[in-house]
């Protein structure tokens, strides 16, 4: 990942960590594990006031030391944000300044219900979803994903204990009450919070293969609910 | 959480940040979920550079909303670093300035394996075990914690593909290769990476009651291995 705006981080006076303001790849050298060659694509996972933690970090853990895929952050004005559970993160970029990702994540939380409103985020999504392979949602990312109109017509899943909210945001989706993730065509949807982490597996499997999403399971030591009909905080459709 | 230090805050520009600067109970209003009373007891977890992400923001998800324990960060001299997901966390505090901990906990990573000789972190994590009232790790936190002599005596584990390097960093600790955690009077040692998940919920258990637990692993969609002998990655002890 190159950086394509160096505001945060000289505000933030990062310079001096290491990565910071370098192609993301050089931060994985001399660690452990796959040495990742130039990476060619980029998943973007979006940030706001009040995201939720592992929403985020869950499919983090996950992504972010694939071969050919380097991960950055955005937040509409480049500033950090702080999420629920109280973790500040300096992220990459701003609306403004982020190139096309080919993966878009949007995850959910608190934070998204002043954000089904909010004309900047929706448009960010709209515009990145126009060339994105994949677009995907943890959670409550789903509604923000549902307002920006990307979903209309697919078949899509929430966060179960924000469900009836999450459905409320729009008529033009088909809502799954029974699923850990739902993919259709390329938007994928997952249910709350740790489900995020089984749904960034799959897409794994999808990007690389089996093996790949195997091995960041088992390093991680992660037992992957790899069944996307397997939820055990289903509930009924409507 | 009252802020001990306002410099890393304030380099970073973050006064504008909700919450930034004040209580962290604060930064909980208007949210969902329990509403916390003044936080009298704090969570304080050590951050440094290359640490595993989904070892602290496991834990961070099933702790960050507790309704009597704050939680925050603490790097060596206070400043942002990165996880070797490429993850930039500010810290609440540096070693000099954080406050005593009620509960410590250590992640792992590649960030680990220097560390094992750092003087100023040990130094840190036996001043603040002095008085803590759970000393905790994720993965190959457990070897800062044994090399830092806290474990001396006692039963513990760490992550199971790294196991052999956490063993030789000290033989007077007695290392099990199958558990997910390990719980040792005040002392938590967790299995990898996503095992910090099921070891922090343990600790709500026994901070608050099963129902605090459940309520954690349920707002989280997770589905808790409450058992600490279920450990799907186990290595032989020796």
């Amino acid at each position: 990942m190159i950086r394509s705006t160096a505001t945060a981080t000289t505000l933030m006076g990062l310079a001096s960590l290491p990565g910071a303001g370098t192609a993301q790849v050089s931060q994985d050298a001399g660690a452990a594990g796959p040495q990742p060659g130039p990476r060619t694509r980029t998943i973007g996972i979006v940030l706001f006031q009040d995201f939720e933690t592992l929403d985020v970090f869950g499919p983090v853990q996950m992504w972010g030391r694939l071969a050919d895929h380097a991960l950055g952050f955005v937040t509409a004005d480049g500033q950090p944000v702080r999420s629920s559970q109280g973790s500040v993160i300096v992220p990459d970029w701003s609306f403004a300044s982020a190139p096309q990702f080919d993966v878009l994540m949007v995850p959910g939380g608190q934070g998204t219900r002043p954000l089904v409103e909010d004309a900047a985020l929706l448009g960010f999504v709209r515009q990145q979803d126009g060339s994105t392979s994949w677009t995907t949602s943890v959670c409550t990312g789903a509604a923000i994903l549902a307002r920006a109109g990307v979903l209309d017509g697919r078949n899509a899943t929430s966060n179960k204990r924000a469900f009836d909210w999450v459905k409320r945001q729009s008529d033009k989706v088909t809502w799954h009450g029974r699923a850990r993730w739902v993919v259709d065509g390329k938007y994928v949807t997952s249910s709350g919070v740790s489900a995020g982490t089984d749904m960034a597996l799959a897409l794994v499997e999808r990007l690389y293969d089996r093996a790949t999403a195997d091995e960041a399971a088992h390093r991680a030591e992660y037992r992957w609910n790899d069944d996307p009909q397997n939820d055990p905080f289903a509930v009924a459709d409507s």
